[in-house]
C-alpha cells in the first residue's frame, strides 16, 4: 500500500481534526502518500481529493468541526454512486480509505469494502452510539458543553427556584443525557434506553421543593421525546411550571477536550496500522481502556449499550 | 443613615453578587449596617432580612445568579404591598433600601421612594435595555455566552455548509444581538430597533453562497420573532433551509465576566454613597465612561437607545 | 456500620466535591449516618466533624476544591496522632472513614485501619500517579486546563515565530506532561519515565524551523527539571532562545470536567460499599474501564506506570 | 487614494484579527484595495505583502494572535530602514498604512508619515497602556484570562487556607493589575502607580486571618516587582509563607472576548476612514465611550493613566 485517503462523514463532532492529523502524520511516518476527501463520500464521488502533507494539518488539533467538510450524499447509497466513488479512487491512485463518522458512514464503507476497496472505520460522533467501542470522538466534548449549560441554568434556576427541563442529543442513544445528569447533579434523567414514570418524576419534584430545593434540574435524551413535551406532560400531570432549553447545535461544535484530541489521535494512528495490516472492514474502538479493532458490521448490526449503572447511580445521588 | 438593605429583583443577572457585596462592603466601611433581603420584594414583604457581614460576601464575586435570589411579586404592585414592605422595613430599622434589578423593579423602588422610603436602583439585567445608562450588570457576560455559542455553531455550520438562525434574548431591545452579531462576525442581524427587509436577507444568502462562503449566520432578537418563525420565512420566500438554535436561557447565568464584576463594585458602591447622600429616588449608571446617578423615573419613563453605528458597520463588515 | 465519616487530604483536586457529595449521598441511601471531618488529618485529631445531610452537599458537584478542606499535618504520622485521631472517631461514633487524597494520604488511611479502623481509599491528585488506578480525579480537568493554556501559547508562539517550553505539574508522574503534549499537538515532551536526549530536541527544533513552522512547543514535567533549567540548556547547547511558561498552581483549580465529576461520584459511591462490606485497608480505582476495588497498600509499595503508547505516538504525530 | 496596507506590530494581543478584518473590509467597502503586510515593519522592509479580499479575512474574527503576523525589527528604527519601507510600499502601489500595535509601533508609524506615508495607528495591546485611549485591544481578554486563573486560584487557596501571590502582566502600567484585583477580589493589589507599604500588606494578611478568611490573594504588577520577590519581601518582613503563580504568556493569547472584537472592529473600521480623509499620523482610540482620532504623538510623548478610582474601590471592598 503506497496511497491511502482519509475522509470525515456525517455529523461533524469535536476531534475528527485529530483523527484526520493523525490518519496523515502516521500514514506518512509509514512511508505513505496520504490524500484528504473533502465533504465525505459527496467529495469522494466528485473527486474532490487533495495531498496532504504534514504540515497541512498542522493548527488543527485544537479546532471544532472537521476541516474535510462532511456532507449529505443520498447517491452514495446506491451501486451506481459507489462505483463511482471506486473510480475516483482509482484514478487518484488511492488504495486504502479511513472512513470517520458514524454508523451510517459505515455501512458507506462497508459497501466499498465489498466491492475490493478496503475501508476502516474511526467512530465519530458526538452520540457515542456505536457499538464496540465505549468512546467515541467528540462525545466527551459534546458531554462538557452540556455541563457547562446546566451550570448556567442552575444559576438563574437556583435564583428564582424554577424547574428546568434540558434536552440534550443523543439521537437513540440516551450517553449524553446520562453523563452529562450525572455530572450536573440532575435530578431526573429520561433516556431512551429506560422507560420513565411520569409519577415518579413528578413526586421527586415535589419532595425536593418540600424539602427546601431551591432548583431541580430534568435532563431529557431527545430520543425520548421534546423538551416542550416533557414540559405538557408535567403542566398537565401536576400543574407543575417548568422551563425548557434545548441545547441544540452548540453541541456539536467548539474546541475539542484533551481526551478527545487523544482519542482521536489514537483512533486515527491505528486506522493506519489496520489498513497496512491489509485488513478492510474494520472499525477502529476503545473498548475495556484498550484501542481495538473489530468487524466493522457490528457497529450497524449490533445494538449499542449505555452504561446504566450510571442511570442507577445517578438515582441513588440525586436524593 | 445608619441600617440599609439591598435586595435583587427581576430576572437574575451574571454580577449581580458583585453588586451586593460592594453594597454591603461599602456600607460597612461607611460605618452602616447592612441587611439583606432575601426573594426580592416578595422577601420584603414577608420580613426576609438578615444581616450581612463582610464575610458574608466573601466568595460570591464570581458567582453567577444572585445569593440574595429573586422573584416575581404581583402584590408589591398594590398600595397595601407597598405598605407591607415599609412596615418590615420600619421594622428592622431599614432607613434606605438599594434595588439591583431592570426597570419594572425600578418602579417598585420609586413607589417606595415616593411614599418616604429613599430607595436607590443599580442596573441589573442582561438585555441592556435600561434608559439613561450605557451598560448594565450582566450584559457583558450574556454577550460573550452567545458568541461562544455562535462559535460552535460555526464549526458545524462550516463543516457543513449551512445557514444557522440564532435566537437571542434581549427582550424590546437589541442590544445582545446587536454586539453578538457584529462580534460573532454574523452575516445579518435582525433588532427590533430596525426593520427588516426579507429580500435583502435572502439576498445576502444567495450571494454568500454564490461566492463560496461555507456558512451564514443570522441573529435574531427575540423582541423581533423567534428563530423558527424567521426560517420558515426564508423557507417560504426562497425554499432555502435554514437551521435555529434558541440560546435560551443558557444566557442568563455563568460567572460573571471581568467587566460585569467591575461594573456591579462601582454601581453597588455608588449606590450606597447616593443613600448617605440622602437621596432616594436615584438610578446609578455608566455614561461615557463615568458613573453617574440621574432621577430613577428616567428609567421607565423614556426610551433605551440602541448604538446604531454597530448596526451599521456589522452591515458594512459582513459583505 | 451505622455511622462514617469522609475527608480529603493532600493536594487538593477538581472533582473531590463530587466525591464527598457521592460519600454522603450513598451513605444515606443504604441508610448510614455520615460526618463530614474538616481539614485532613489534622481536623480528624481536632475532632472538626460535624455530621452532613443531602442538602449539605448540594451545588458543590460543579466546585473546584475541596468544601472539606484540606491541610498537611505531621503530626498524624506519628502514633499518637493517630491515636488521637482514633479516640475523636470513637467520639463522634465513627465505624469507618473514606479518604480521598493521594498516595500520601493512603499511608495513613492504612495506619488507622492497622489500628482497627477500617479505612478506604479514594484517589483524589491531578497528578494521575497512584499505582492501581487508571484514573485519579482531576487529572482530566487539570489536563484540559493545561491544554487551554497550550492552545492560548501557541496563538503567540505563532505570531512571533517562537519555542514555547511550558512546564506542568505531575510530581514524579509524566501522566500531565504526556497527555498534553498529545493533545496539545507539541513538538517534544519531557516526562521522568524517559530520558531525553538533548540533541534530538535541538534537531527537531531545527528541522521544525526549516521547514517553515512558525512555532515549538516543548512541555517538561516538573518531575524532570523546571522550564527554566531546560530553557538555559536550550541556549547553551544550541544558542536557541526560548520562552518559558510555569503554568503553575491553576493547575488545581477550576470546576471539574465532566469526567472527573462522574469519576469522583463512581468512586465516592463505591467507596462507600465497600465499606459496608467491611473491607477497610482497600482503595477504590477504575481499572480497564470498571471500577475496581484492591489492596491499598499497593498504591503506596508499586509503581505507577504512565502510558507510554502515548508517548511513541506523539513522537510520530509531531513530525 | 487607492490601496491601502495593514499590518501588526509589537507584541501580539487578541482582537487584532478583528481589527485587520474590519480594515481590509471597511476599505473594500469603500472600494479600496488592501494589502496585508506579514510580520510587521521586518515584512514591510522585506515586501512581504499580500492582496487580501474579503474572503481572506473570513473566520478570523475568533481567534487570538494575528494573522499577519508580528516580528521585531531593529533596523525599522534606522532612516534606512524607513526608506526601504517607503521604497517596498511604492513599489507595491501603497499609498496608506495601518499599524496595528502598540507605543513603540506608533513612533515606527510616525516616522513614515513625516517622510511623506501616510499612517493611522490602532491601539493593540493587552498592557492598555497608550495615552489617549481608555482602552486597547486585547485588553480584555487579558483581563478575562487572569480573573479565570484567580478563580482557579482561589480554589486551592481557599481548599488550604493560603496566601497567594499572582504576578500579571502589563509592562509600566497597572491596568491589568488593578482591574483584575478589582473583578477577582483581591485582598491587596500592587501597581506601579502607586507606592506600597509592606507593613500595609503584612497586616491586611494577619488580619484576615485572625477573621477567619481562608485565603488572600495577593496581585502585583510585573511593572512594581516579580512575584518571587515579594514572596521574599512578605517572608523576610514577617515570616508568612506564600505561594506565587506567574500567569505568563497565557495572557496575551485565546480567543477574544466580545468586547475586544467590537473594538477592534471599530478602531479598524475608523482607521480606514481617517486615511480616507488623507490624515496620516492620527491615533484611533475610545475616550468616554466615542471612538476618536487623535494626534498619533500623544500616545508615546504623554503618560498613560490608570484609574485610580479603581485602587480605591479595591481597598474599600476587600476589607
Amino acid at each position: 500500500m503506497k496511497r491511502i485517503g482519509v475522509l470525515t462523514s456525517g455529523g461533524d463532532s469535536p476531534g475528527m481534526n485529530a483523527a484526520v492529523r493523525a490518519v496523515v502524520r502516521k500514514g506518512i511516518y509509514h512511508g505513505l502518500e496520504v490524500a484528504g476527501v473533502y465533504q465525505g463520500y459527496q467529495g469522494l464521488i466528485e473527486g474532490k481529493i487533495k495531498d496532504l502533507e504534514a504540515g497541512d494539518v498542522g493548527d488543527i488539533i485544537q479546532r471544532g468541526g472537521t476541516k474535510l467538510y462532511s456532507a449529505r450524499c443520498p447517491e452514495f447509497k446506491t451501486d451506481a454512486g459507489q462505483e463511482k466513488a471506486i473510480e475516483q479512487m482509482k484514478k487518484h491512485g488511492l488504495e486504502g480509505l479511513v472512513v470517520i463518522g458514524g454508523d451510517g458512514s459505515y455501512q458507506g464503507a462497508m459497501a466499498l469494502t465489498r466491492k475490493g476497496f478496503p475501508c476502516v472505520g474511526v467512530p465519530g460522533t458526538i452520540d457515542n452510539d456505536i457499538p464496540g467501542t465505549d468512546y467515541t470522538i467528540g462525545f466527551d466534548t459534546a458531554l462538557n458543553t452540556v455541563i457547562e449549560a446546566i451550570d448556567k441554568i442552575r444559576d438563574t434556576a437556583t435564583s428564582h427556584e424554577r424547574t428546568f427541563i434540558i434536552e440534550v442529543m443523543g439521537r437513540d442513544a440516551g450517553d449524553l443525557a446520562l453523563w452529562a445528569g450525572l455530572a450536573g447533579g440532575a435530578e431526573t434523567i429520561l433516556i431512551p434506553e429506560e422507560s420513565y414514570d411520569l409519577d415518579e418524576i413528578v413526586d421527586r419534584l415535589k419532595k425536593g421543593k418540600a424539602r427546601g430545593k431551591r432548583h431541580s434540574i430534568i435532563i431529557v435524551a431527545e430520543g425520548v421525546m421534546s423538551g416542550n413535551e416533557l414540559a405538557t406532560l408535567i403542566e398537565e400531570k401536576a400543574g407543575i411550571e417548568t422551563r425548557v432549553s434545548v441545547l441544540g447545535h452548540i453541541q456539536r461544535g467548539g474546541s475539542p477536550t484533551a481526551r478527545d484530541r487523544v482519542l482521536g489521535s489514537l483512533f486515527g494512528a491505528r486506522a493506519v496500522e489496520v489498513l497496512l495490516e491489509g485488513e478492510g472492514g474494520k472499525a477502529i474502538g476503545m473498548r475495556n481502556h484498550l484501542v481495538v479493532d473489530y468487524d466493522m458490521t457490528k457497529a450497524f448490526t449490533e445494538e449499542h449499550d449505555a452504561d446504566m449503572t450510571l442511570y442507577t447511580l445517578s438515582k441513588e445521588l440525586s436524593i
